[in-house]
């Protein structure tokens, strides 16, 4: 077979504020790869399906810096990378055969590519009611965080009151975090710094309309925020008994009316904390699993954690890296609910790798509509 | 029998700022009781015993103010009210007859009182190897608060590492708040202030020397921290592999050398917490005790939670109140085991009512060696 073209997505400047299609990225073409003969070296060729597109991935367009924040940028002129799925169309490793579909974060924007390693990504079944699409967001790593979040910390009990946060949204950048920095977390326990992927804007993300669902599936009362009407709409369509825009509704007058608050799924720290804190019950659970209103002018203090002793609170900080044990059932259970209809899920695709820098600057300015994801290839 | 002396401690008058003996509480003798023919309208007819002077006991001598943080002041000219021990001398209560001996904490500073509700009390057995006076401390509610907290939330595992703080000192002021608070938080769900107790000064703790030697005895290494060298002493003679004095030696520095910790016994809040969690190994587990940091100066605010996340870390917030299913298990245990040395302890022990004042001063300067008691009467 003749070499085809391997069309990437390089990493080409570190923009200064919002990412700029063509210029913090650029699409190139001018690659080939002749899929028969290209060497693995005992790898995988891999063929890239889908791809995530993340408002923490603004993170690593940054230039290292001497913050307490490092971060791990992207390397000038070589591909991004991100959470992806691609099948496998060659192997030379006998316990991976060729039509296996793998998913992970280190897939990087390019059409083909080798992977030496597989530590870190996982085998998909898919569901044929569902695209691979999903299995980004729903029925991907999003999804798995309210999953095991939810089941791991939650002690929901049918009759409570859950609060569900997406501030001015936010892309479960807890789970991100902990992924990139695997290595240090587990082995190091004498780590100092940890590096921490900042997020600019976010969006109504799909850890929280799952969050949702679930809590309204265990029987609670859920009471949801979000930044716009639109948003808050979805939320009511989704299943929250009472969902309000914290932009022109103040958060402590809902909840002085409809809590107090037995389960709290925090993803934006800083005064909405606070506030969720002076509205808890009594043993109230929090699940903590971003911070987003500290990411771009710095964590603000919280107040309130004298509380936590007054009312007996537990907060549990959620890392879906941590929560591996909970992936089996969730694969067995959460796709088949996503194609049935039983869960709603929300996605926004594009076609192309050359639409990925406009999605790059879509999912920090909170033009897309649902979870950003890219097609590179059909099957 | 003719009518006896019923001596009490009056409060007298706000102090400015520290108690001032003789102005702030005054011993009053001008009342007499005879103990055969008083009135009990039900109810009992109590000696009291021991007395618990405790640092807590400040924020009750402050006026109301407009603050968060409401109180619960001592009335002015009635007697001052805290933990103590007392034996029923005479009942119409047939459910408690006379020889029983009470525990509370709101027992009256006077030589006699009248109960007519034992709601909030439990009936002790003393152990013929200890003074009733233990009962108020490690045998007491700040040894009860070390004891459950520790086997609720340590998940204690050995090999791990402890950090225990003391702060300026601090004396089990989560489960006095709780105590004191008990209906606001138990029935309340819409409650939205909770009256808080502050503490102006306060000193190694009961509970943090309970905590050190449960810790050694589960495994753990132990690093703690106090503000003086005598009490640093007396935490290494207790177990603590590492102890020092935070005043001279920065804590950050020790963690950095002696971590990370996987639990953290937390009595001191603001940047002692930070610093803590900057230090956490993943999975760590925090126990929030208390946070005397804030209580005079305001609480500052805690910047470090996004570590909550990154490291999987869990916060739990002890209030013995509602600890009481790990009450049986410490008065079979712990009493025992303080009789056999098998555990140590340190009070410092006055006699007579008329002392109570110049006490309730030392336990706010930290001129008192020990838990502070007072002896109101042998049996």
């Amino acid at each position: 077979m003749a070499p085809k073209t391997n069309g990437r997505v390089l990493f080409n400047s570190f923009p200064a504020d919002y990412p700029v299609p063509g210029e913090t990225v650029v699409h190139d073409t001018s690659q080939t790869i002749d899929i028969e003969t290209h060497p693995l070296n005992g790898g995988l060729l891999v063929k890239t399906l889908v791809l995530s597109i993340d408002p923490y991935m603004r993170g690593r367009m940054s230039k290292p810096d001497k913050s307490y924040a490092a971060r791990a940028p992207f390397a000038i002129g070589e591909p991004i990378v991100g959470f992806g799925i691609g099948v496998v169309v060659r192997s030379e490793n006998s316990e991976v055969p060729a039509g296996k579909y793998i998913y992970g974060i280190a897939v990087p924007h390019q059409e083909y590519f080798v992977l030496a390693d597989i530590t870190g990504f996982i085998f998909l079944e898919k569901n044929p009611g569902l695209s691979w699409s999903v299995y980004l967001g729903a029925a991907g790593m999003p999804g798995k965080t309210a999953f095991a979040g939810w089941k791991e910390y939650s002690h929901a009990k049918k009759g409570e009151v859950a609060f569900v946060t997406t501030g001015a949204g936010m892309s479960h950048t807890c789970s991100v975090e902990s992924l990139l920095n695997q290595s240090s977390h587990r082995t190091c326990r004498g780590v100092r710094a940890f590096p921490l992927l900042q997020i600019k804007y976010g969006l109504l993300t799909s850890s929280c309309r799952m969050v949702i669902q679930l809590a309204k599936q265990d029987g609670l009362k859920v009471i949801a925020s979000a930044g716009s009407d639109e948003k808050v709409k979805f939320m009511r369509e989704i299943g929250a008994d009472v969902a309000f825009n914290y932009k022109s509704t103040d958060t402590r007058e809902v909840l002085e009316r409809e809590g107090p608050i037995d389960v709290y799924w925090d993803n934006v720290g800083g005064d909405v904390l606070d506030a969720a804190l002076e509205h808890a019950a009594i043993h109230a659970r929090f699940l903590v699993c971003g911070m987003i209103s500290g990411y771009n002018i710095g964590y603000q203090g919280i107040r309130n954690l004298n509380l936590t002793y007054m009312k007996s609170l537990a907060i549990y900080g959620i890392a879906i890296l941590r929560l591996g044990q909970y992936d089996e059932e969730f694969y067995t259970t959460i796709p088949r609910a996503l194609a049935a209809g039983e869960l709603k899920y929300s996605e926004d695709v594009k076609y192309g790798l050359d639409t990925v820098g406009e999605v790059l600057l879509a999912v920090q300015t909170g033009a897309n509509t649902g979870k950003a994801v890219v097609v590179v290839a059909e099957e």
